[in-house]
């Protein structure tokens, strides 16, 4: 006879409180609303918004929330008896969201959080928080949006050493960038384009200089290699030097330039940076358009996997939020950062100047006699090795840019070589330097 | 007072039997061996073989098997009480995979398996007996390889309404294809040029006929959908036809022929499709080169996500393989489907004929009076608006390729009038004809 199985008894409904309704609050609104039985099948229990919070309760955010309470005040909202999950979008390293997320943990509630700010800086306390009191922490959509990237890291690679983690980590960088690209646009006005088209915000330092990518790639690196965070190792330059003849040298060498946050882990420990770079053109990462975010993982046996979506914006966030929530009903979740926190090594930072590879140098000079050969000569007393050198006019600065691709060497020659060169009178400006990515 | 954290008991091994020692097979021990620490840091727990069994016990494989019990008979693997995981490496939709698939499951084992024609085929009686057991039925290998697509889609992806899912699920014909693509090459070329590197099969037919692609999809189909697997209902057309001159064809209109697996559920039905098609050289898929496999998944919310890596080899079917034991280490698994196998919708299939695209034709005809009024008579007869024609004598076959792409239209008015063209004795073979994918 064959097993009679036991009728499943159906599962209560997950409950869910949601802090902070922005453009992802509203977006997570709208997803549990639009996919709400689909959710449920899948799931298996429904997935049901009990309580909001926010700022301003009057704003209109385009979806109806008369259904659900509203709690003026957040403790009152996350201490309430009727929520299992409490998801944090209010922002922030510290301050409110901090508060919230502790409160939430300290309580026993799940916590699933978009902020990639607060991970990087307190995730290791969260995480043994979330390990004491036995509940999840959750953060998919702290990293690249709607790319379920965590997921594909803690879980989908979790067989590999993993040797390096890159990627475009941040849209708004990626944007500016594909427009110089294509229409040969100055940083500046790229800019001030990608702020008219909303995807820059008029502050925008958390992104153009690096700050934002530096965060996902620490939370990256924590996962990939089984590493205490560490926010504060991540060497971060933004993308505000480069100039549009950066782009028409990097095109003319068979490159691109994109920002990318890597870490690396060698002998000598683990290196994480976010800066420029160029790319090859048969890299993947080199066709990633627009406000795309994409992640590289490098796996001892699965190889090179590549994962490209939308890394911001209300749906692809709230995609991956609702995707934590949904691994939360499911009780498919551990701890936060694939271990306890206590088993997480402390990993030094390498010695990025020992980090050996190709570079391109870009320097505008006065155009007299005599410039080139002081560039050489720095050159050569760094002992960096020139494979190939471009001079041309140029009609957005002043001056004559020369373009310099150094063979392999390493990274504290070529910072040896520029700091000689920079002190030239002949430099206009600070020069540019990026390393080349190696497939 | 904090709380002080119970100290936690350390949890057994998980013990893992193989069966099937073939390549991928060796590279289970291999992976399982060299990142054993980092596995178990990872698992919470360790991962251990404690008993193989393949055909032939003396081959050499590379690696020390002399740790692990041998057992001639796989019925004693599976029933052997120190076994909690059976990894299926056999091969085969039926056969001994099967029986060994329901002994594990029967007996409440684990069961992981590669085999995407098993699951294609048995997926849902193995999830069903699964369910009855509570035991997990992973299959993250059967589908592209080493990229973590199944995991993706099931979990990453969970909270949207999927669209489209669509990709390259087959290397052996990308490599071919890319081949073609470069230098020009025959179908038959490319094949025996696959088939020296050991990308294809001495019997290529599995790959190059879609049957491999066939089965990966209707596994990627279900997830996506939430329907019963339906293998028959995958119409397959594999790459045999395509000449030289499609590539260039495609090429020349600016895109690039990819073998693509395509499953869309619209209001009549799901429809699912393997078959060449002309991908626009904006997508990314247009960029994945070689034996790679990549997958695209359009979500309501998230948009859309694209996956690439290796699809088959060694290593990354091995890192698939302990992934999912890693994710039973962990307790980390539900439903091989995503939901109960009951909960699971029996979709009809979509009117194929109804889809609206656009398309190429291609026809290799007489150089003679008439024939172009012919075709275009056809075409017309048919309802087919005709975008743009070209003609052009070809060295690679008797007569001249014509190469036409449509308007949209129903791809049974296409049909139509390829079968008048076909039927004319001026037409030499076949017509092709592919669509065109859509972004």
């Amino acid at each position: 006879m064959s097993p009679v199985p036991v009728p499943a008894v159906p599962r209560p409904p997950l409950r869910v409180a949601l802090a902070g309704l922005g453009v992802v609050g509203g977006g997570v609104v709208k997803l549990l609303q639009a996919n709400r039985e689909l959710i449920a099948r899948r799931a298996g229990r429904a997935v049901e918004i009990v309580a909001l919070s926010a700022r301003d309760r009057h704003k209109d955010r385009g979806v109806d929330l008369s259904p659900y309470r509203w709690e003026d005040d957040l403790g009152a909202l996350v201490a309430a008896g009727d929520v299992d999950v409490v998801v944090e979008m209010i922002g922030g390293a510290d301050g409110m969201a901090l508060t919230l997320a502790r409160q939430a943990l300290s309580g026993g509630k799940a916590l699933v959080t978009a902020n990639k700010a607060m991970i990087a800086h307190h995730g290791l306390d969260l995480a043994r928080l979330a390990e004491e009191k036995d509940t999840p922490l959750k953060y998919e959509a702290a990293v690249a949006g709607g790319i379920p990237v965590i997921k594909a890291i803690r879980e989908g690679a979790s067989a590999n050493e993993i040797a390096r983690v890159y990627g475009i980590l941040n849209g708004t960088c990626n944007y500016i960038l594909t427009q110089m690209e294509r229409n040969g646009a100055s940083f500046a006005d790229a800019l001030a384009a990608a702020q008219a088209e909303g995807y820059a915000e008029a502050d925008p330092t958390f992104d153009v200089d690096g700050i934002d990518a530096a965060h996902k790639l620490s939370i990256l690196a924590a996962l990939c290699f089984g590493t205490k965070l560490d926010i504060d190792a991540v060497a971060t330059n933004g993308i505000r030097d480069l100039i549009a003849a950066d782009i028409r040298e990097a095109e003319a060498l068979g490159h691109r330039v994109r920002l990318i946050g890597m870490a690396e882990r060698n002998g000598s420990g683990l290196y994480q940076h976010v800066q420029p770079c160029l790319v090859p053109a048969d890299h993947p990462l080199a066709y990633v358009p627009g406000a795309l975010n994409a992640v590289v993982a490098e796996g001892n046996f699965v190889g090179r996997l590549f994962f490209e979506g939308a890394g911001a914006g209300a749906g692809p966030t709230a995609s991956a939020i609702v995707a934590d929530i949904i691994d939360i009903a499911r009780d498919e979740y551990g701890p936060a950062f694939a271990m306890p926190v206590d088993a997480l090594d402390h990993a030094p930072s390498a010695d990025a100047g020992a980090r050996v590879g190709k570079h391109y140098v870009r320097l505008v000079v006065e155009d007299r006699i005599g410039v080139l050969a002081e560039i050489a000569t720095a050159m050569r007393d760094a002992g960096v090795s020139i494979e190939s050198f471009i001079q041309r006019g140029t009609d957005d600065q002043e001056g004559v840019v020369i373009a310099i691709v150094t063979h392999e060497g390493p990274a504290r020659a070529i910072a040896a070589a520029l700091a000689t060169v920079a002190a030239s009178d002949h430099v206009v400006g600070a020069p540019m330097h990026m390393p080349i990515l190696t497939l």
